[in-house]
């Protein structure tokens, strides 16, 4: 069953590495989002793909939740030795090798696409991993600084997420480059070709979000024979992971599983999936879905075991076969 | 009293921090080699000067000859998983930091001398350290290549000293683009208003001798009005660091004190030096140095502590101010 994820970075993975497990997933495509990436340090880092590829690969920290196993801080401590900003980014030893194997490669004028694919011959991740384009577009959050005449600054995405922890009012989000970039090769016919389109539990705004707003990507979602099903970030009252509220809320939709369904929309009427998947807890809110003209489904969707990703996925293709 | 030395890396900072502990040298200029340097994984390495600063500032691994000090080694373990390419060079984690540090500075179009300037920030090596030339060099070893056309290959220094260690035959020692350097801001003012200029026990042709390859310093060190003397790096029958033998039989020079003494020359008739340190056990080339036209004096030429070494640089001064 060909199968083609959008997919943000953590909660993404574990998502993929869940549904990866199930026998009828033999044929996963992975489009990452990249409006996260960032350089740091004369480094082309992208977090998102990194999380995917470490995640799927075996080599990430589960418990911290981010980065590389057993990851020493040697290169970080001496950058801030040297008194070098940013020293709020959580930049590994281990983690750092990828970067600098990433740059190289950049400098020397491979694509993002094709630095993937030879990371991806170390780390066998299972899936085709693609990112979404090899532009550059990177996230900007525009938050309050009554030190600028205009009262409001754009900071990195990273900046915002990592150092401020999303803890300041985000006034707007900017994915800059978004309307210059193109998708990457394969990602079009990725999602054309699909039996099924799947949006991962990742961040609406700043992950799927960013990926729709690559034209090219979105018309064939848009336009993709397959149906989309999502499934929520949001479980009662709040993400499961990261902090998507923030994002929300600087979008102007509200923190609810039907509010982020709403948000897609239906593609029937325009919008970008045909089913959504909400946890149980959310149950009340299947009508409201369903008056957007989007099928809900209520299912556990806490990643709180592989066994219960797998679930998770599982009703996802189940959901995705139901709509057919 | 200011001294102005010219060093390569390991052997020379270790003679430069026993200069340093005399009370007379209140006001040293370092001028290191960068013909060693070398651009790797798109970063730009300085071992010359990463060893002068490491271990002047307190942070290198006398144990070890070389690097930091508590040095891990998760990076370079990483790039080999990533099947990288060299993998033979000694790269560390915290070493890895000035490398960075200096590669973005050098990207953001800083000079060689701004960017170690900006890391002795840190290091506070007690001397002014100063790279011979802004301008890239890199010595390059011919060695035999019998897949070759011609039979020979000419591969960077660092690949001859680091992955060979010097174990075959060096057919020539070419420093590429020495010819069109200039000695870097500061290099011949601290050559010309030094009270002597000292050459460190350092390799007389990939340290010393690329220095002096720049051709407005060798014209300032022929030119300076203060005396120049030089400390053997050849005890005995062999060099007391690294394996500078090599590299003087690729250039056809004896190993033996006198012979490097002679290489250099007396000022006097054209050379660079007009003092020369030997080993006591080389007592009995004296007169061939003397013949030379060169003033020698034997003392003890092992830096086996600080205190001898600091003895050593003593005797320097001492020649220094004997011929002024």
């Amino acid at each position: 069953m060909r199968i083609t994820v959008l997919s943000g970075g953590v909660g993404g993975a574990r998502f993929v590495r869940g549904l990866r497990a199930l026998d009828s997933a033999d044929d996963i495509t992975v489009i990452a989002n990249t409006a996260d990436d960032i350089w740091l340090f004369g480094l082309k880092i992208c977090p998102d793909l990194d999380s995917l590829m470490y995640t799927l690969g075996g080599g990430s920290d589960d418990d911290r939740g981010w980065g590389r196993s057993k990851e020493t801080w040697n290169v970080k401590r001496e950058l801030a030795a040297y008194g070098v900003e940013p020293s709020w980014f959580g930049l590994g030893d281990k983690d750092l090798a990828t970067h600098v194997v990433r740059t190289q490669m950049t400098n020397a004028g491979y694509s993002l696409s094709e630095v993937t694919a030879a990371l991806c011959a170390r780390w066998e991740p299972g899936v085709r991993l693609l990112p979404m384009s090899d532009d550059r577009v990177e996230t900007h959050v525009v938050v309050d600084d009554p030190s600028e005449p205009s009262g409001r600054r754009a900071i990195h995405f990273q900046e915002y997420w990592v150092r401020l922890r999303a803890a300041v009012l985000a006034r707007g989000v900017v994915p800059v480059g978004i309307d210059d970039a193109s998708a990457a090769p394969g990602v079009v016919d990725a999602v054309l070709d699909a039996d099924v389109v799947v949006f991962a539990p990742s961040n609406p705004v700043v992950s799927i979000g960013t990926i729709l707003g690559v034209a090219d990507v979105a018309a064939a979602v848009r336009a993709a024979p397959a149906p989309v099903v999502g499934l929520s970030p949001i479980v009662g009252p709040g993400p499961v992971h990261g902090m998507a509220d923030a994002m929300l809320a600087a979008i102007g939709v509200d923190v609810t599983a039907a509010a982020v369904a709403a948000h897609y929309g239906a593609r029937s009427r325009g919008g970008f999936i045909d089913g959504w998947l909400v946890d149980i807890r959310d149950g009340s809110q299947l009508d409201t879905i369903r008056s957007a003209g989007i099928e809900p489904r209520a299912v556990p969707l806490l990643m709180t075991d592989p066994q219960a990703t797998a679930r998770m996925a599982a009703a996802a293709l189940q959901l995705g076969a139901d709509l057919r």
